[in-house]
């Protein structure tokens, strides 16, 4: 049985594979098929936060598969009214996989150690390996292939941020990521993702116009993320040299496209004419949410389920 | 791609499609036959109020056909996080159709301009046009047709009432509304209907006993609506005199239905022996929200999916 | 039509019908079979109290047999909007069963009266039905068979107590009961055990020793029930001498199987010694939730629906 928790348990095979699954089913649901391939199976969604586009998209994934999905919010209180080892093995046993938001990362992993069935992590405070398969697979779209392509982030060295990393890392897409002081990347997970990727090209700066010049993509994420409010003020100072612009974007190649998690404050992090722009991938991307997960979810439920 | 925000979208002919094609599914159900004609597809169902036969009656629509529903309430945040053109840009891409209930008719407007998918209002402070269907149908059911009969509305000039308007308009059903002075039609709203439907029908008196004279059927709804509870007591003065009980019934024809579309304040609006007395339709019609609605729902992506 | 309020509606016959079907449903699934012998089915689970297990796997079982599930939180005001009798007059007409858990009995038994569709009790002060139906079927599973076989139950004479003492009544299972005076059943409750079933073997006394002395299984719940926070200091000390401990265990006969309905309290009612020892059944007892409860929907929507 396997888990996805961060990106680091996929070989880049997995990767390709799941990428090669998501396609094949992407283009049959654009000529109105979707076959039922995981008839009756049951997904539970464990979710601590709110959440759109991961809760949506994965719950059309399972209905486009011939499966359901259990939302599951924070009043099923996992870990208050018994422990997280009795809840995870009950529940593990009812459902086929389980997708979790969790605050802290340590509660995934905790999750994953106990439960009988696999588990995906739906968003933590250290990854969202579900968005960086689904912004990868945009990209391979876009471009016909990913070998040699450069991905720049702007921004917060966030969870989103550490999935793209290691995505890339395992793809051979170039890194380039540019960050106040205070908002970088960690030694502890650079030392990770150089072990287990020791090929990866992984360039952090400061400046902006630096990271988005070779780019292929200029990604960027709020300053603020769920559950950091109190900081805003300060990190809206921070970021303030940070804001993908048409600025910023004429710095890039002509040919980059631009990407966002969503949701976006525009206005902050990135302007109107960017996301509204001729480059931007947005909802293209958002859209490859529901592809990349059915792939993951067929490859996750059908060879290892 | 089409949206059902009012009923003024909708043209007879269309409708009398929809209720051939209620009729023919509630025939088959009735037959113990689902037909999952809509296999795979997903339904949002995206509620900033609370609701239970709109929420239940779809969500049981789209098992029946083969789809899975998705409740989104309040939580979700949109137009909180993030603009409702991006919320519903992504969510129209993951979903094949919502249906909406907000408190200002405005934001499903809104919605429908940027989402991708067809958009049904659920309730808005103007229309109820999944009710109005309902009990168009119910009185084609219990009449076998509805040219020229009389629908009579006693009470507040409501959502409810201005969408059994539209309906009736559409449909060649006389309109006789009885409302107390200052819970009228707004003129704008009149105005809108007889450009829809020149030869439409509506009669507006103070007088109860006057609108149900010639009615095949008699209809009531709460004279406080969700939202509305600081006026409970001045809306209860000026009703007073339009409640729905056996000395009212009398006036009208023998033959005349009672319909409610629920939930009820007994001994308000309506008293216990119309209720559960032999005219009255409630159940059947509040059975028919599922039909009706399944007809709308294999229409709208059937023939425009 | 047929309610399962408590397990007196039931015969012995039927409950060891549904345990056939749940057996053969169980192997099924084992082999990767999910027969949809419930297309397109409907149930509403309508919870006045949070529910894991309770929620999940009734949501579970739906999905495997081919229906779909509504949750039903407070929210829906049963009761509040609208009298009961509208409100479970309508909801029985969009879905085929409810499974409702509720504070009070007689609000289960109030909808049941009133429902135009099966209502299964899922959880009331009075009785927890389908716990105690998947209790026995994991006796009769690891003994082969119930006549003759003892039940030990150490606590509280709760909801979960009294459906297993009519359970065990049914099938022919003698129920020894450990409780401190007080917490015992009441006469009421014993008197109907009596009639419905002349020749139950019931054995009270305020001695856990005693009562496990001839076990094959020995089950307890927690000590502080939902909604009985006030009382948990009162009642820690009235419970003391009754926790499930290796000591306790050690009276039993070494064949005896440990059983909890979970949650369970660690340190309190039990010891994490006789959680996770060799004797507790208490994940294979979660897990029959599921069948057994597929067994009871099967034959409740089945032979009867």
């Amino acid at each position: 049985m396997r888990h996805v928790l961060t990106l680091f348990e996929l070989s880049s095979a997995e990767i390709e594979r799941i990428f090669i699954v998501a396609e094949d089913l992407k283009t049959k649901l654009q000529q109105g098929v979707r076959e039922p391939i995981l008839p009756g199976r049951v997904m539970a969604l464990l979710f601590e936060k709110p959440s759109l586009r991961t809760r949506v998209s994965f719950e059309a994934c399972m209905t486009h598969l011939g499966g359901a999905t259990q939302f599951l919010g924070a009043e099923v209180g996992w870990g208050k009214r018994e422990s997280i080892a009795d809840f995870a093995g009950v529940l593990g046993q009812y459902v086929d996989v389980i997708v979790c938001r969790a605050n802290q990362h340590a509660r995934v992993e905790e999750l994953a150690r106990f439960s009988g069935c696999p588990v995906i992590n739906g968003l933590t405070d250290l990854a969202h390996p579900c968005q960086a398969l689904a912004d990868l697979f945009t990209m391979r779209e876009v471009f016909g292939g990913l070998a040699g392509r450069t991905l720049a982030y702007i921004g917060d060295a966030n969870n989103v941020a550490c999935s793209l990393a290691v995505a890339c890392a395992k793809l051979g897409v170039r890194f380039a990521i540019a960050s106040p002081r205070g908002y970088q990347f960690e030694e502890g997970f650079l030392k990770q993702l150089q072990q287990d990727s020791p090929k990866c090209e992984v360039t952090a700066t400061t400046d902006p116009a630096k990271a988005v010049q070779d780019a292929d993509a200029v990604y960027t994420d709020v300053w603020t993320s769920m559950g950091q409010e109190a900081e805003q003020e300060e990190r809206r100072r921070a970021f303030a040299a940070y804001q993908v612009n048409a600025d910023l974007m004429a710095q890039a190649p002509r040919h980059a496209i631009f990407l966002h998690c969503l949701p976006a404050r525009r206005g902050e992090e990135v302007t109107d004419a960017v996301m509204d722009g001729p480059q931007s991938r947005v909802l293209q991307q958002a859209a490859n949410r529901l592809h990349a997960q059915k792939g993951l979810l067929a490859w996750l439920l059908g060879s290892q389920g």
